[in-house]
């Protein structure tokens, strides 16, 4: 049988950057790239950008043994994954708001294509291919400007009932702790976030009448903690901490195979894993975590990629 | 065809009282009662109770046009539900450690019987035939003494990898709270238990310079706010906030269809559970509440024999 090898087209929408991959149902990823995603723009160039990084993937298809059998997608935002189109806006895209990702690309190229929240996406990376490969039941924490949340339970992405759940960085820790953007208080974002690291950082510095650097960056902070600056140490045990009460509950909630943690603090040592999961621990109710794996993410910034990817693929696979 | 109507023994089993029924696959009861479950004794002791009660069961059930088909039995404790055995020890019931349930009842009786944690039992009652029926994404929490929760993702409970998930009284609301007896700290069982809302009451009692009755309970304290005392209305505001604050949570995580609450505060009116929802909504995310319901649960104390004979026909169908 003369029959292609199936190519799958990944798009990762951020603020900065569109990611984008030609890889195959194994999450392998054959050849990739980046552009500006223009996500200050209006949503008309957006999608100019994401057409031309398609037909660009279209071009470079050929030079390939094989021929593209869909799209995955992840963007930020609420996403229904049933229809392919975001729910409302999205902080970071000005004019993402209810963006028709799936009905554009699929009318304009005729491929099926699958459309997903990026935390959604990477978890399903790390979950299938990644630190969580084999497992079923897996929480997955991504670490950045904000904290992302994927769910997949039973080998599946868990979205909620109207594509609003795995809110996890807005799981409140301390009904009475400091104001979030979301509205609460107290949510894992002010507390396990990159600025929430800093601020502690800042406050730690300070509290010694030390200086504030004018870079201050987690990996400023992760270089000197790594030269032994007290200070530099103490903002990341606390937020070790603060995650492992975090990890605590959503062990007593899920008792998951395993908690993924991903983002700034994931590329820091394999140490701090070990320092959260103790955290966690001395939390947590003992069946809960006994089996309990802490994990640092594995696929880093290729996550969405891979995700995206992965998702249409098992998605067209499921389809058949 | 003649065919005889399948009926299911369903056993709830608390440290007070076993309680029994024969029931249909649509959850109906045929017939109930309840015995003392002698839980103060040894694990011989206890199923001797439950042997008597299905020996009963199973005479009455010849007064009945129909024959049993399989046994469902909710008890406490963690429960390995793929094997229908506890998972090491449960508080309230000293000499239940690693017992048995379905080895000794199919070898006894050689039917089909399934078991789970009561609190997944009642949850899976309410799910399918009380305040969530025809929803998919359903939390359930039982207040009472301590409280119990249950997941229902996409119907199915939610059992965790190990069996001991859906502990969702022990997800702390307050890192820096009340210890609770689990070791953590701030666990909403320490905000909104019966033990903590007749602590808030105690509380405002005091502060008031007012005596504390001897026949504290909570049956005396929504008695009294109904009369109108101040001190009792402001401990079930306290106790609905506490819950608020549990539920927005929940729905930044779940964004499930309904949130089911029973138990103590269950037996309250439905404003009660208005302002519980109100509490949330102010909290979580506005798309994860937009469609839900905060419901009371509907079944009161039947729903552990319900839920018990719904898993056991449920299960048996999907053998078949």
């Amino acid at each position: 049988m003369n029959q292609k090898k199936r190519i799958f087209i990944g798009l990762d929408l951020g603020g900065s950057f569109i990611k984008y991959a030609l890889g195959d149902h194994h999450g392998d990823l054959l050849y990739t790239g980046k552009k500006p995603s223009r996500a200050d723009q209006s949503q008309d160039v957006i999608f100019s950008v994401i057409y031309e990084i398609v037909d660009h993937l279209r071009e470079k298809q050929k030079e390939l043994d094989g021929e593209i059998a869909a799209i995955g997608f992840g963007s930020p935002g609420s996403v229904d994954f049933d229809r392919g189109r975001l729910i409302g806006a999205t902080p970071n895209i000005n004019e993402w708001t209810d963006a028709d990702i799936r009905g554009r690309l699929q009318s304009r190229y005729n491929l099926p294509t699958w459309v997903d929240n990026d935390a959604n996406v990477m978890a399903y990376a790390e979950a299938r291919v990644g630190a969580g490969r084999g497992m079923k039941n897996i929480i997955a924490l991504t670490l950045g400007t904000g904290i992302g949340g994927g769910i997949l339970i039973d080998g599946k992405i868990y979205r909620g009932s109207t594509y609003a759940g795995a809110e996890i960085g807005h799981m409140s820790i301390n009904f009475a702790g400091p104001p979030c953007n979301c509205g609460n208080y107290g949510c894992i974002e002010q507390y396990a976030s990159a600025p929430a690291m800093l601020r502690f950082y800042e406050a730690n510095l300070k509290a010694a009448g030390k200086s504030i650097p004018k870079d201050l960056s987690t990996f400023l902070l992760f270089e000197r903690s790594d030269q032994g600056e007290p200070e530099a140490q103490k903002a990341i045990q606390e937020t070790c901490r603060y995650l492992g009460y975090a990890l605590a509950n959503l062990a007593n909630i899920f008792n998951p195979d395993a908690i993924i943690i991903g983002g700034g603090v994931a590329d820091a040592d394999d140490s701090l894993m070990e320092m959260i999961a103790q955290e966690m621990k001395k939390r947590a109710l003992p069946p809960a975590v006994r089996n309990l794996q802490v994990k640092r993410a594995e696929l880093g910034n290729r996550a969405g990629m891979v995700g995206a990817i992965l998702l249409a693929a098992d998605c067209l696979d499921a389809e058949r």
